[in-house]
């Protein structure tokens, strides 16, 4: 059983599966029942020399945990390559936490120059059946989301973004070839299937895996860590289909505004701030949002507030604040009092406002360009005449 | 629980499934079993009439059991219309017992003047793990076999021939709305699978489903009865999706060569005679059959033999002697022992090797058309162009 809590989890317990997160998420907890590697400050320190560069997603570890990113960086350095592939489950509109593994994934692009593959998976936010969307809402969804996922600047040229529905022509043929290692009794462990699931959904994890297949070379896989149970089958049949075991790394998740359980839900529109959210809507919701902040200013300044628990302070530090010696002021002043947490609210507002007012000025941009990335790009060109599984 | 008996059968117990056939089949249990209906001479006499003209395949009830036959013939008089759908799993070669659906499909055809779609299902043949084919071995078969069914002589603008794999891009839609409505308990049920089942062979029966919601008519499936199940599952959720309820007409299984019990199959070369075989090798074939007459000439003479156990006789009746006089004869005059096994072999190999080399020649001639019927004829063009299950 590969699931980690079940539904019905007490004080200390919480639930992570691809369709499911509730609960305080306990990542070091995870690292041991995934069976998943922690990121060291060893292999970081590798990764970095590699990418000539830093990024504070891992520094700060928001990306904590990996697979085999060791061996992709020995392929790196052999000049052997390797492919990113990530995702999105178009269930409805994006949050700014859904952005965090694109935007990881772009500047992993543009740091080792390689192709990325992107999933909209149409056909599971259909297939779930708790989400009621029919199938024509998960494909308006698929194309309102792959335009913020394109804004986000990938290279159009080396970039791939396709729906499931739309690619499955190319996509079916390695994925029987999937399915037919992938036996009921492992998806019904491995994803908590039961009797009562539909066989659309039974099939389902053959279609997510197979664009770890898309290239001979190792895939390197950027996602939250729910995603990590389609990973760990993918990596037990891969080789026998002759490709590589997929590497990943996983990243937290961004804490809701409501605190420190669960994720943000696109369906719980007040525990996130949405893509297209308008400056008086997002400043009234991270006024709103939960603090680590004493009961009145009094206290607060003689205790001081706890920035662990504190969304304004986690959401600048896991991804509005890059700069390490300014995050660290801010978490200083906050646990001293100095700072208040209507002032680290402000400063989270006016990060985030410019944040998604940029973002909609790309994605207005970006409009003209989308077929680039879903039709015509180089990448895109070839894989629209690429049939994959099928041996000549 | 809809299979009927299991793999364990004793003497009088048989086993009819999609993908097993054994036991000497009941077929009046059958009809009781899974709940089909009789075909009676009164709905025989009424379709007769509506389609201008009688077949031997349904005046001896070869096509013996039906599902709303009665409702398409209502259709048809009302100028409402029906279609026709019937498939082939490509696990090898064919055998002329393989042809009888078609055959027939093609004569309804002729009568009624509509349009017909015939599935070859190289991705259900790869699934089933038993047969052990690979993917590229399915799709080989896929158009060997496919040659063979447009030798039958279909109308190449109003029928078209696909395979799962090449055009699962235009099914997946309507295939996902089907799977979304099944689950996996179900399919345990109708379909004997079980933990061990893999994901694509538990997925499969959603896409045997879809073409009988290829058009917003009444579709009229005549399939031997061992695929009974899927219409089954197909009709429980068909007027859901906004489509019709499928009808069907079920035959029996052309007795094999080796005696009364189980079907014909590819996968034991001396129990089938196949489309291929050679006349000698038909001659030989034939001439080791499994016979109703006595253990010797004297013996018969006197005795007389059994026509309802003797190979020869039973293909004669099925398929290739359709002159009711002329086989009444050939059962009377066996019977009284006029006839030996010895003359009925002879009258059937000259049938049956007439059928072959006129199959062959046929064969040969269709290779330049097949595209007609795959891609270019008017049914396939407006196929390819057609995206089922997306409401724009």
């Amino acid at each position: 059983m590969a699931i980690f809590g079940d539904e019905k989890q007490g004080n200390n317990e919480f639930v992570v599966t691809p369709w499911h997160v509730a609960g305080k998420v306990d990542y070091q907890k995870l690292i041991e029942q995934f069976g998943t590697d922690e990121i060291t400050q060893e292999l970081l320190t590798r990764f970095e020399r590699l990418a000539g560069g830093s990024h504070h997603m891992f520094r700060r570890r928001v990306f904590f945990s990996h697979r085999d990113l060791d061996k992709v960086l020995d392929d790196y350095e052999r000049g052997r390559g390797f492919f990113l592939y990530t995702g999105r489950g178009p269930s409805g509109p994006m949050h700014v936490g859904h952005l965090i593994p694109f935007h990881l994934t772009r500047w992993l692009q543009e740091r080792f120059d390689v192709n990325v593959y992107i999933e909209i998976t149409d056909d599971e936010k259909f297939l779930e059946e708790s989400r009621g969307l029919t199938l024509e809402q998960s494909r308006y969804w698929a194309y309102e989301n792959a335009l913020d996922i394109a804004a986000v600047g990938f290279d159009p040229d080396k970039t791939f973004i396709f729906t499931d529905v739309d690619y499955i022509g190319n996509m079916y043929p390695i994925a029987l070839k999937v399915a037919r290692k992938i036996n009921f009794s492992w998806v019904r462990a491995v994803f908590g299937f039961n009797q009562q699931t539909n066989i659309g959904m039974v099939f389902y994890p053959a279609i997510q895996i197979v664009p770890t297949m898309f290239e001979r070379k190792r895939c390197l896989i950027p996602a939250a860590i729910d995603q990590d149970p389609y990973w760990r089958v993918q990596r037990d049949i891969a080789e026998s289909l002759g490709y590589y075991k997929a590497a990943a790394i996983h990243s937290r998740f961004l804490m809701p505004l409501t605190g420190p359980e669960g994720k943000m839900s696109a369906s719980q529109r007040e525990s996130a701030v949405f893509l297209n959210d308008d400056p008086k809507t997002i400043r009234k919701k991270i006024w709103r949002a939960f603090s680590g902040g004493q009961s009145t200013l009094e206290l607060h300044r003689k205790l001081g507030g706890n920035p662990d628990i504190d969304v304004a302070y986690q959401w600048l530090y896991y991804f509005f604040e890059p700069d390490d010696d300014r995050i660290k002021q801010l978490h200083d002043d906050y646990r001293s009092g100095k700072l208040t947490s209507g002032d680290m609210k402000s400063i989270l507002i006016e990060r985030l406002t410019e944040f998604v007012e940029r973002h909609q000025t790309s994605r207005e941009e970006v409009k003209d360009k989308l077929h680039l990335y879903m039709r015509e790009g180089r990448l895109a060109q070839r894989m629209w005449e690429t049939k994959f599984g099928l041996e000549e």
